[in-house]
């Protein structure tokens, strides 16, 4: 078998998030369904963050393993590689909400999800009619009073660290809420494409579940002044999801790249892994 | 009577266009719904740009005229002004396919579509997997084959200047199709929010109906070498629209930007106007 990694976009809005789901529309679903078709097998997708609901993705990156036979014959005669036909038919095959960037043979010992080291999400919002784009609008929460960026910023300080983010996650049975977040910034940019919107880059080794929105939410009672600027370390000291601290809508979510290290490094821990788990170790719980 | 200057944008993709037309959803038809709930009287609105369906637009302008005590009964007792607080109003009202970014008294003369010097348009395309983007779908075509953009700025070249575009023009009885195209540029920017797609900027004094998607059509079968780099040229000279010569989907054209003499020019412009009416002028047709 040959190991594919695949770089991917999508519009979250129409999806029930990436991870399949009976009846329900997908981006695993809808992309493992038009990969069996060009590969004339059933394939399973690995993903590096399983998106939520409504959530968008540019940087996503995923893999899937194809007999090697397969992937030489998508080449054939003609003067495209392989990866090039694969995007072409998935670009003919999949709904203009799902796109399939690039598609080419992965170093050794690449994993989407397990060599990952960093993901990087960002929250967008518009609190500025001026600023405020219809073309954008499934990516852009409107909010149509002014944000305090100063204050979020502030406020986002103390949350960078390796720290148990038990407050700011859905608790699942079993997984570590402890992260390392690396970036949690809140600015209003002056130029390129998000000019004079409010913008949070946010960037950790992986993120539990409703993480990434639940520290938007606490951020945003303090850009609306409801609550005071310590208001989300307060919680994240209480160690337990406060229900009266929000979740930020789904729409304003990206995922925007997801770092892995180098294929030489990538070798060398994708051995070390499989002693590691040779001796038990069982991986990190790595959601989006 | 007070007139005001209304700055919007739109996502035309679920619009009839721009004009008013009965049992249509039609941007003026929302906007003017909007203003008259606001404004507590039926108001028309004249517009820069009147896009057809399909077509966006960022920076569209328009003028309506109100009662000077319902525009200051806006501002009433609050520190926001009457602008602000039509435009908080409409964003509260309209659809979020509709954005009025500024409302604001116009300055003497001003007319938002006698007034306007010239129109800028752009018309964006994706034609590599690498940049297309999910989330602009609305806004930019994919064409799933590479163009030729050299190729497709060299032909559009000779368009430029006071030329009769009948042959890039739907017909209307009694209207002229004599234009100044000042800007017909094909590019492949390398940065910013449009790097690596394929854009046209389209600027004229003003534009016939049809005319923009007719002109990218043209280029298009240029850039696909389906025609020769003349083409566009041949087909301006021979003066009639062909009817095998494409018009370009609707979906990857935006009206950018619209501008106006400063304000005392205008103040100057519309006396003359005033002047030339009084013996028989009667104005340019500038549809967009």
């Amino acid at each position: 078998m040959l190991r594919i990694r695949l770089d991917l976009a999508y519009d979250g809005t129409a999806f029930a998030g990436w991870a399949i789901q009976p009846g329900l529309r997908t981006v695993q679903g809808l992309l493992e369904g038009a990969l069996g078709v060009v590969l004339r097998a059933p394939v399973r997708v690995t993903v590096a963050g399983r998106t939520d609901s409504g959530v968008h993705a540019q940087g996503q990156v995923a893999h899937v393993d194809v007999e090697e036979g397969a992937w030489a014959a998508l080449a054939g005669r003609s003067s495209r590689t392989s990866g090039d036909t694969l995007v072409a038919r998935l670009g003919g095959l999949l709904p203009h909400d799902i796109v399939v960037r690039r598609a080419a043979p992965a170093a050794p010992g690449f994993d989407a999800r397990f060599s990952a080291l960093r993901r990087r999400y960002a929250y967008r919002i518009a609190d500025d009619p001026a600023r405020r784009d219809p073309m954008r609008r499934a990516e852009v929460l409107w909010h149509p009073r002014a944000l305090d960026v100063d204050a979020m910023h502030v406020a986002a300080r103390p949350l960078v660290g390796l720290q148990d983010f038990a407050a700011f996650s859905k608790p699942r049975p079993g997984a570590t809420t402890i992260r390392t977040l690396e970036i949690f910034d809140w600015t209003r940019p002056t130029e390129g494409a998000d000019a004079g919107l409010v913008v949070a880059v946010v960037q950790a080794d992986a993120f539990c579940h409703h993480m990434v929105r639940a520290l938007v939410g606490a951020s945003l009672a303090v850009g609306e002044h409801r609550r005071p600027t310590d208001f989300p370390a307060v919680l994240l000291a209480a160690g337990v999801r406060d229900p009266g601290a929000g979740v930020a809508h789904a729409c304003g979510l990206t995922l925007e790249e997801v770092s892995y290290p180098d294929d030489a490094e990538l070798a060398l821990r994708a051995g070390q892994t499989r002693n590691r788990r040779g001796r038990g170790w069982s991986g990190v719980e790595l959601t989006g």
